[in-house]
Formats: structure tokens, sequence, C-alpha cells
């Protein structure tokens, strides 16, 4: 493999600069986050001008629209941004914090304290608010971070972690805590994902091509933000006037999320009588809706979907619907078809949600509610580092208390093992 | 890549019968613990009759007699296998408590409930002990697990395997909770470690080789269990009765495993006085010493220890001594070359201590008391499946509870988003 000096250099003084950061006082990372904050707000416009060379060039090279959005920004973004430091300073600090300590019959005090991971890798995709969101998760649970971010950001990026940088100076936060991997060679993301001396935690975020390179070119633990394929099932006993409420939320309210619901499986009682209301509904709201063949049967101008509607996270105003026999019907297809992601029952059947909350397995299972809660500020977690589709260490939404992991500290008078 | 239908198989089958495997009741799983624990201790000859045509073939192959011993079974060895399996029956079920549950201001009602990963993939080496062991903790917290163990042992794997799956026909639990790769191809390995539509996790047992392999080829979640390079650093404020105490037990008491001392540290204030003397103590202790310059000054008979000593896991009873000005140099040492294990300080010093337990970034770091309390059992853990040296997850003994991942279960009534 090729060598980057300037990313081993970059990792390397990360490193360093996470074992100062580790044992730093939550006053001392507070003031360097109020500094990161302060010059991102007095120099808007610096990062305004960067920002629109990328766009310029974005377009040019035909970029959609709906992703130039995402690469742009505007005072308004920039004061979301701003505004997003400042709301993780104000979150409680997780490092120090004990989770647990108890005291062994021979008198060993064992006490499981939890600790930053060091150094977070992320490896991410054009929104160039990712680069000041995830280094203030980063600095607050102790951790430096490497950024290596798209080649449509380059200017902003490189403008957002100068300025950053530049903050960090005149504070107790070491500068490198924070760095950009600015070559825009591909080998370069390879490289970034063998160092494993010097990375602890890699967190891809974008899309699913982009999670399935990294977790297949690393060897670092990663956590990986997936897709979405999340369903809502419509029970025999349901409230029916939530049920409306609550479908159309999950799949209107933001439906390029990934908490948003793609599939719709409802109780076939409910067929001749709910389901067309609720299609009707759907339609009103602008959904493009595609059905099972018993779907169709109530609702003629539906369109048929075929097994890849299923798997399908469309992200999209559109929505594939499925009459089921019963609970066992919906846990099954939710089994073969999602994502693991977040999955809703709606019912007012005592067995069928036992049923439904035990044997579907997802990071979030909701009873009479809509999936769209499954985000780190709706689940009083404040910031987030995305959503965990993997099982190990976290799942669900990635909090500050998950860019920590714990050391057990034990305190004795000379205890030895017989 | 080739395609193993036996193992895509089993490995298809372990996913269904997880399924089931996660919804049953601990009275269940611990009837079944007690089937298997039954029929090992009623068939205990035909698994010595299998386990001696491996020992056999091992020496006809000229393995070393060290080794010959992890593999060779006999009536104790079997008979603490059996009670392994019935202390883990004994362990508290993890599945289905509840970490934390809260309710959110719009009155959703957020429970953190532990769930079991679904199946555990193990590969290990020689010890047909871990056929059993790594079962009883899968079993108990869940999970259905695929077992690929070494060729040597592959006559005592198959008979194991097929008694437990014998004793689990009678019970709730399915037969396929538990099975046993036979094929011993190579690439066998390789396509185990790609089926991530069906194994969860997966736990290598083994040496660093092994260890590194499977993280190398792997797209599914790791626990990485590694070598420990743990040190001892006696501080000049420690009490010298206490000190000689741990030391000797943390390099004699066991020196083969992870948790055993591998370099002792010594304050320069006691170069003169404690060093010599702990020297000529572990001497008598059958400890081969290597050290630095300044202990084969108070010591000449000393080996030199070069910058491999400093590194290696003997595993064996030999020990490097390195003489440091202070706790910094001490920590810088440890920092350098240890891995993270097991760290301790025997000091009376509150500052050095302090800064001792801040900044030693390791699984367990130790106030006067001895590393070798790494274990499971002496953390209270009950049994354990390793001692995890990675970050993500679980760091130090992997109890029954750290086999196990959560589901967020949301309770509501019609709560959307805005």
């Amino acid at each position: 493999m090729r060598e980057f000096p300037e990313l081993t250099e970059k990792a390397r003084r990360a490193k360093e600069a996470s074992k100062k950061l580790a044992v730093l006082s939550t006053q001392a990372k507070d003031a360097a986050l109020e500094a990161v904050a302060d010059i991102l707000q007095r120099n808007m416009e610096s990062v305004l001008a960067e920002n629109r060379k990328d766009v310029a060039a974005a377009r040019e090279s035909g970029m959609k629209e709906s992703l130039v959005d995402r690469l742009e920004l505007n005072e308004k973004k920039m004061a979301g941004i701003v505004e997003g430091v400042r709301g993780v300073m104000m979150l409680p600090d997780p490092v120090g914090s004990s989770e647990a300590a108890w005291v062994r019959p021979n008198g060993l005090r064992i006490t499981q304290v939890r600790v930053p991971f060091g150094v977070i890798g992320i490896i991410y995709e054009s929104r160039p608010n990712v680069t000041v969101d995830t280094f203030a998760l980063a600095l607050k649970s102790g951790n430096a971070i490497l950024l290596r971010g798209s080649r449509s950001a380059i200017n902003t990026n490189i403008e957002l972690v100068r300025l950053m940088r530049e903050a960090l100076r005149g504070t107790e936060v070491p500068v490198d805590a924070v760095a950009l991997v600015e070559s825009m060679d591909r080998e370069v993301v390879d490289a970034m994902l063998k160092l494993k001396q010097y990375i602890d935690l890699v967190i891809p975020r974008g899309g699913q091509g982009l999670i399935d390179m990294v977790v297949e070119k690393t060897t670092i633990p990663v956590i990986e933000t997936g897709v979405g394929n999340c369903h809502v099932f419509v029970d025999a006993s349901a409230d029916l006037e939530m049920a409306k409420r609550v479908v159309i939320n999950a799949k209107c309210q933001r439906p390029g999320v990934c908490n948003a619901m793609e599939t719709l499986l409802v109780h076939s009682d409910l067929s001749e009588t709910f389901l067309p209301e609720m299609i009707r509904e759907l339609k009103e709201n602008g959904v493009e809706v595609r059905g099972c063949e018993r779907t169709r049967q109530v609702a003629p101008d539906v369109k048929e979907a075929t097994e890849e509607d299923w798997v399908t996270e469309y992200l999209d105003l559109i929505l594939a619907v499925k009459v089921v026999e019963d609970v066992r019907e919906a846990i099954a297809h939710i089994t073969r078809y999602g994502s693991s992601h977040s999955e809703a029952i709606l019912s007012n059947d005592y067995r069928n949600i036992c049923r439904f909350t035990s044997e579907v397995d997802a990071a979030a299972v909701y009873v009479n509610a809509s999936t769209r809660f499954t985000d780190g500020g709706e689940f009083g977690f404040g910031a987030e580092m995305g959503i965990s589709t993997q099982k190990l260490h976290v799942r669900g939404p990635v909090g500050l208390q998950h860019l920590t992991t714990f050391k057990y500290v034990t305190y004795g008078h000379g205890q030895v093992r017989d």
C-alpha cells in the first residue's frame, strides 16, 4: 500500500493530542468549544466564500441540485452550525463518570469509569456541517478527530478546520485534536482505514456504498450508521384516527431521512375500511402508493409493488403497502425485509404488542408512536453522531456517551490471587 | 470465493434458531443447560475416547507437549467442563433486563432493553473445553453459536457437539442453537467470516495470529481478545513488603496467562535497596530476569534487556525489569509498550496514583493489587468469554451481559413528530 506522509503525520499527532484531551477538565473542553463557536460566528463570510467555490465547481461538474443543496451553506445554516456547537457544549460530559462500582469479597474495589476512545476517524460525504458537528461531539467526549470529507466540499472543509484549529490555539485543547486529511487521492482512504495504531474508531457518515466500503476495508472497529427500511404495522385493534396521524407523520413529515416509514403493513380486518381511506389520505399528502395484490383489490389505481419495493429505502414520498393476516405475518415481513432500524406497531391488543416488541429485532421498536422519533435529540441525548444499525457497542442514536469506552480502575491494599 | 454448503446451511439454521432462543424464558434455557451438563457427565467416556484419537494424532504429528496438554482431556477436566456449564446456569440471565428507562417531555416512555446478538461465531484453537464453555455462555445469553475449532481437536469437538445437540432435542431450545463447522478446509474460515447476514458477532479465541487473521478478513463486528503485555510499577512510596508479594504473584502464580506481569518498572529511589532484593526473590521463584542498564548496575548477573523484551508477552517465567525516574516515565513506558490489558501501580502517593489511574489507557488499572485479577470470575461476572483488549462494546473480562446488545422499546399513545 502507498504511504501518505500527510495522513500518517496527522493521525500520529491526533493520537498525541488525544492523550492530553483524555485528561482535560470539562471546563477546558467547554472553553474550547466556545472559542470554536465564536470564531465560526465571526468568520462566516470567509467560510461562505470558500463554500461558493465548492458550489460553483459542483454545479459545473453537473451535480444534482438536491445534492448541491446539501453542500451549500448560507448564513442561516452557518448560524445553525454555530448553535450546534454551543448545544454540544451544554451537554453533560460523559468522561470520568462511573457506570458501576462494587467491592469484591477480598476487598478489591472495582470502578468502571467512562474514558474517551482516543482518536475517531470520520469518513463522510458532502455536507460540510458534519465537519463541525462531529468535531464538537468528539471534543466534548474527550476524543481527537481525523476528518476525511468529500472532494466536493474540500474548500469549505479546509476553511472550517483552519478556523477551528486557530480557535484551539488560545485554549488548553491541543490544536491537533482536529485535523482534515486534505489529499483527495482515493487511496488515502484505504491507507487511513489501516492506521489501527493511531485511530481507535471509524465512523462512516454517508450512503450505503460508503459504509460498505469502510466496513470491507478497515481493521479498525466501526460504528455503522446504515439504511432505515422502516415499517408501521396497523393492527386490527388500533385507534384508527391515531393510526392515520402516525402513518402520515412517519411517511410525510420528512421523507428523506432514515427513520421515515417505507412500508405500511395493514391487518387484513382493516383492508376494506381503514386501508382505502388511508391510501386516499396518503395521496392527498402527495404520496405515491405501491401495493400488494390485496391492497390493489381495494384501491385499484395503486401501482403494483414488486419484491424490489419491499427492500427499498425510498427516502421519498413513495410508500409500499401490504395487507397481512395478523401480527405474525407483520413480524415475519419485517424480519425478512427490515433493516433493524425503527419499527412500529399501532395496536390496542396487549398480546400483539408484547409479541411485536419482543420478536422484532430492531434498534428502536415503537408502540403507538411514529418511527420518526429515532433521533438523538428526540431521545434526549442532545446531539448525535448518526443512527447505529449495528449491534456492537451502540444501537440507535449515537450520543456523546457512545463516543466513550470505559476502563476498570481497581483499588486494593496488596491483594494477590490465590 | 468458494461456497461451502455445509457452512451456509448451519449458519442459516443457527440464525433461525436464534430467533426462537431470543424469546425463550430463563427457565427454558436453564433446563437446556442442565440437560447438556447431564449428557456430558453421563458420556464422559465417549468424549475421552474421541479425545484420545486427537491426542494420538497430535503426538504423531509432532505437537509440542505443552500444546498436547491443552488438547488432552481427562475425567478431572471433563468434570470441570460439566461444572462450568452448571456454573453458567446459576448466573443471572441478562436478557430482558432494562438498563435505563425514561419518559420524554412528550410522554414517550423509552426503555432500553437487553437482547441477544443473535448468532455468535467462535473461531478457536486447540482447547476443547472452549467448545462447551462458549456454548453455555451463548445459550444463557440467548444466542445461537457457530463453532469452528482446530483440526487437532476435531474428533473431540464433533463428539461434544453431537452430545450437546442430542441434549437439546428434549428441551425447548432448538437443536440448531449450536453447530460445529466440521470442514477443515482453510477457506471455510474465510467464508464464515463473510456470512454477515447470518452471524452477528465473531469472537476469535486463540493466539495473536488467529485474532489478526479474523480482524483482517471479516466484515462482521469482532470482539478481540488479545495479548497482555502487563506492567507493575513500584513507586518510591510503596509498601515494599506488599510490593514483593504482589510482584511475585503477578509473575509467578500462573505465568502462562494474559494477565500475568511481563515487565516490572521500579522507581529509581528503590534501585539500590528494594530492587536487588526483589530480583533475588524472583530468582528464588525460578524467574529469569532481563534488566535495563540501571538494573544491571545493581544486579550484574542479570541478562541485558533489549527493545524486544519491552514488547514481549513471555507467558513464561521470564521478566523484563526497568528502573524509571518517576511515575511519568513509568506511564510513558506503559503507553509505548503496553497492550492496554492490565497495569498496576504500587504506591502510597495520592498524586502519583491519580496520575497513573487517569493517564494509563488500559482495560484494567490496579492500585496496590496484582494484575492477575483481570478475570471474569475475579470481577464477579461468573464465567467469561475471554478478556477484550478492544475499546468498542466491551473492555476487560467479557461476561454474559457483554454477549447481549440492546434495543429501545418505546411506548406512546399516538405521538407524532412536529
